[in-house]
């Protein structure tokens, strides 16, 4: 059974096919999306445009065409990013790991939906789709990337990661199963760290309905928009920090250099997370101020000048000043220049439930969550 | 289907049914058998007499009778000792495994085979096979007890523990299916922590083929045996080390009181082991001499006087002089009398394979593995 087949059996008529430069303009998009974290968005790159060059169709369709008794689930890497950059996947891994939980429930799933906007964790769930010969559904479960697999709209809509299987690039494969999404997180964190730090997985299976009601819509064809408004903005040689404000609702806060780095050394391999905190100063009209960037994978927590001024869910990107090309937390470097740009989280991610899974308390921070909008009015 | 259908259906006319006395005899003889691990045996023993309370049959079958294309695997308990004795089972963990195995494999097992010889992990698998309503084979894949998932004459003879499910007592699953067992034990003694130190688990599905090739057989009725002899020696107030000696062809080779547990603090959460090194003082003909004996859940190694006496696979007991009781990892305690007794490991264990996959060297001493019976007439 083909991907058309799927698509007539649930009589949609309109879908969107994915090409080399649609790839590319998700991938930049998502890259940007990812707020630091996401990984290499190479690696993802690479492996969706194989897949097209092999001659398979990558399908995406709408979630309102997704019907409510199909199943979808994630595909996805889980680990430091870091450890991605050395050890790229050969594309086995996640059909590894969707195999696994094809055999766990039973029966194979019908869809593939990203997880989160991310240079790997978009490209991928659509090269992987691309493989099976399935949908991938026009959604994602953060609207943003975040470092822990409970850190969901899925999961703060009822939804749990189990089953979550994850592979390794040996074929090896960790099926968790469990009522706690962080209990979830914790075995399959431990699994990628007993691979060498990195995962490819397959989980959170959800039906139709539960999608419609948990995902965050639309959220691939976002990345799309803002990718190739960036590459136009390359070309045209117009600003493409303020282009990327005016899609997502933003505010450029910050403007500045990366003037220290102060990395938890080892993190990668012990918590299977990059952390630290960055300082950049500023430039320009910010001369004179400092920004404190604190990450966990992502970009987290931003302080300019002792005030706070973005809290998760909240999304901090860090962008090239001239490129709109994402500066990400595993490659960060002393010197480099860039501009912080401000996001209201999507609503599904600011109930209360999300709040308490991803807001600032979670993460540690002594800060009750406020919405960007009125930390940078304040 | 009952277990006497299964046995009709293999047309197995000679078996034996487990009454309490023979539970009670095959898990005290086992928790010698344990070399100072296995856990506590009480927990193993209240579980499955209260199955035969409940009306269920535990029926043991031979090895030779388990017919060459069946399927059984092992059911057993996974994670530190000390914690199994703050957090005892409720009873529904190994079937959860059972059940996760079962998705996972996509058909049921069909027999029982105790992966070790343990004060839990005999009995608990009886228990299991009793509820379950199937036959437990009367062999195993140790002959003794050891820390690791991986160290068996199973894996040494061909077999993977691969999938592994590991469970704990709110219902979350972990399926482990790797070709490397050491990944497997990795990732299955990871969700142990995960659950807070302790899982129960049941893996390795092997056919009857694969296990007449790779088990040591009888070692249940050995267990039974033993348990039986000790209990008489008690009650008729003969020496119990004298008796054990015997039955297991082994050699009382040291007496004396516990003057020093020198433990490795802590390595039950962060390694999910009890280790550490134990000092005994000689009395009566030992007097003047002393014993150090190394432990990782069980005891492994053993030096008297400065000269290494007992290497793994080679099984140290340590034993109440007057009853026999073995004293354990977790919970032995300065002032303790005991006699230690060394035994051969079954001809299974000693294999290059074996030697490599749990002799000296692997446990990170430096000997190479000498057997037990040169080294005590050095």
């Amino acid at each position: 059974m083909s991907v058309y087949d799927i698509l007539k059996k649930w009589n949609v008529k309109d879908y969107k096919l994915i090409d080399e430069q649609a790839i590319k303009d998700i991938t930049l998009g998502a890259s940007i999306l990812a707020t630091g974290g996401g990984g290499d968005p190479e690696i993802g790159l690479l492996w969706s445009l194989n897949v097209l060059k092999e001659g398979k169709d990558i399908v995406l369709i709408e979630p309102e065409d997704f019907p409510d008794d199909a199943i979808a689930c994630i595909a996805a890497n889980l680990g430091a990013p870091v450890v991605l950059t050395e050890k790229p996947p050969s594309g086995d891994e996640v059909r590894c790991s969707l195999e696994g939980l094809r055999k766990y429930l039973g029966h194979p799933v019908e869809a593939i939906i990203p997880p989160e906007a991310g240079g790997v964790n978009t490209p991928v769930p659509m090269a992987v789709a691309g493989v099976v010969g399935i949908p991938v559904v026009d959604a994602d479960g953060m609207g943003r990337a975040f470092p822990e697999l409970q850190m969901t709209s899925f999961y703060t809509h009822g939804i749990t990661p189990s089953p979550t299987a994850s592979s390794n690039e040996k074929g090896a494969i960790t099926i968790a199963d469990t009522k706690d999404g962080i209990m979830t997180e914790h075995i399959i964190r431990n699994s990628a760290m007993a691979y060498g730090g990195n995962s490819w997985i397959a989980g959170y299976p959800m039906t139709g309905k539960q999608l419609k009601n948990a995902a965050i819509f639309n959220s691939v064809s976002k990345c799309w928009e803002l990718g190739r408004a960036v590459y136009e903005c390359r070309k045209h040689h117009t600003d493409p920090i303020e282009r990327v404000s005016e899609i997502l609702g933003g505010t450029e806060i910050f403007k500045g250099k990366v003037v220290d780095i102060n990395r938890e050394f080892g993190a990668e391999k012990t918590k299977g997370f990059s952390m630290g905190v960055l300082t950049i100063e500023g430039i320009g009209k910010d001369k004179g101020s400092n920004a404190l960037v604190s990450f966990q994978n992502e970009w987290l927590r931003l302080e300019i000048d002792g005030e706070v001024k973005c809290l998760p869910p909240d999304l901090i990107l860090i962008l090239d000043s001239e490129t709109g090309e994402p500066i990400r937390t595993d490659i960060v470097k002393y010197g480099y220049r860039g501009s912080i740009v401000v996001v209201p989280a999507d609503k599904k991610m600011r109930t209360d439930e999300g709040i308490k899974a991803f807001g600032p308390k979670y993460f540690g921070y002594a800060e009750d969550y406020v919405p960007v909008e009125k930390l940078i009015n304040a």
